[in-house]
């Protein structure tokens, strides 16, 4: 690294969506200095879409002083592998569902030849985690993201876990029912994505209510509706039902990680995305699962934390804080 | 490092079981130069028992040429911390069940300062995999140990896998029946190593013998005393109920290979120990298991491979092979 690379204050961040690509551009505290967004779908190609992107992002990157002053730029995106750059067969992205996108090389090249890193979400959220979040200064610790699905990003000695193949940190496809699981949109059963996840989240809500006669909040709506922020507002006002979906979803998280710690003995569990904003609803049937599950050695060592990143701009933080390790 | 310790040509390896105790001086290519045991048992304090250690230990060292010839020591023993060079809390030595006993620091300041290493015996097997065996040239890779218990040793980007605390890689103690789970020596129920150890194997023996009416030559033997050789006697002569042990235990063992490479994508999984002389009997299932289990991503992606560590002398390769790294 060379006096002028260092003396670059500023790095991108690229949260790429199913729905929107949001960019960031962020200075090494994690402060967001200028921001913009376009939609991910309605492009045929992938040429179109970094056309599309390039051009949203030429306006912020004048605003803090033109290229000049950026670092390097990080992508967090579904199917997203590190080792080459690449997004590979991701389903919800129309330019990259049947093949394998560079992505990371696409971008540099239209960006003075700036360093372009890319991996997937939760790997990005791991990264933010270290940068700018609830990591920082930790060696070891596992990034659970509760959205759409369940992601995972590892950290070992301070590195992401990649794996032989770019592909290590799918912990939300370890199988925590193997017999009668619930199918799981990666074509197999009983998934750990599939109970805990925000829809896995509803589906659970779903399932207590067809097979209980508890009142509930819950039975004023439309079952097939109900999205995990129901079952919180439910929860929030006191309804009882609604308290044991999180129940039962944070006692399965805790016994997932009692398995995880097996693995890699992490010193935490960081927990991201909109389902930690339930907090210790969420987060005390996990804490108190996983110290009933865990082996005894690795009792009371590791912490549960939310994620120290910012609501809306986490995975922009996230995805920016690859920039600064490239 | 200077010329004189690069000149060093042997290591000490000492692989500490809950009966005997064998050395071995090594040279970088695994070649054992000299070797000799003791019992474990029978000292009342560790004092005793390294006094006991380094007085067999001086007759090889003189064998090969003295101290000087000796780079450094590595350990492989139950419940051993890599990071403080401790055996902490081991249930079957009778000097440390109850304690912290700092065994490197006792064995190099009575070995002249050499260097000591000391980590628990599934790490000690996939470093020796790294140096002497079939994980040469490997950078992700996870040992998995079936013995009197299960054990592993997980490979990443090069290192072994030691956690926050030094005990990461307790595979053997994953979930695999939440429900009904066989009970297991760590107090808790349904773990992997209370089916695939053998004597999970000698257990699944005698219920399928009590549960079914199938004929065996397993039913000459007292049920109470079948062991996993016998299984893998009686089904090398074509038994029936026998290879269904088999089945069912590569079986277990495939699908939890299948999340394991969830966490980590290793390359290959590399099985260690007394039972892999079962061959294909037990490696088939595991990799037919797998494939069938694991997500679509890693599919077709590790290698399942056997020890290449000779026999009876793995363990000490392993333990050996711990000194090349410190």
């Amino acid at each position: 690294m060379n006096a002028q690379t260092e003396l670059k204050p500023y790095v991108i961040g690229l949260d790429l969506g199913g729905t929107n690509s949001v960019f960031g551009i962020v200075d090494a505290r994690g402060d967001i200095k200028a921001t913009t967004a376009i939609k991910t779908q309605g492009y045929a190609t992938v040429e179109g879409y970094v056309d599309a992107c390039v051009e949203a992002l030429q306006v912020i990157i004048e605003q803090v002083g033109g290229i000049e002053q950026i670092k390097a730029m990080g992508i967090g995106a579904p199917n997203g592998n590190f080792y080459n750059g690449t997004i590979e067969f991701a389903p919800n992205l129309p330019w990259a569902h049947d093949g394998v996108v560079p992505l990371a090389k696409m971008f540099s090249e239209r960006l003075d030849n700036i360093p372009v890193g890319l991996t997937n979400d939760a790997n990005a959220a791991a990264i933010g985690e270290m940068t700018y979040g609830v990591a920082r200064g930790m060696k070891n610790f596992i990034v659970i993201t509760l959205g759409t699905g369940v992601g995972s990003g590892i950290v070992i000695n301070g590195q992401v876990l990649y794996g032989c193949d770019g592909f290590a940190g799918e912990l939300g496809h370890v199988i925590m029912r193997r017999e009668n699981g619930r199918s799981c949109g990666c074509g197999r059963n009983g998934c750990l994505e599939a109970y805990c996840s925000a829809t896995g989240v509803a589906r659970t809500a779903r399932e207590l209510l067809e097979t209980t006669n508890e009142p509930s909040l819950l039975r004023e709506l439309d079952p097939e509706k109900i999205t995990s922020l129901d079952v919180s507002i439910a929860a929030g006002k006191g309804d009882d039902l609604a308290n044991k979906i999180y129940q039962f979803t944070g006692h399965m998280l805790g016994e997932a990680c009692a398995d995880f710690a097996a693995f890699s003995s992490p010193e935490a569990f960081i927990f991201f995305g909109g389902m930690t904003k339930a907090g210790e609803l969420i987060m005390k049937p996990i804490r108190e699962s996983y110290e009933e599950h865990v082996l005894k050695i690795f009792k009371g060592k590791a912490q549960f934390l939310v994620s120290g990143l910012e609501g809306s701009s986490a995975a922009v933080l996230g995805a920016s804080a690859i920039g600064w390790e490239l």
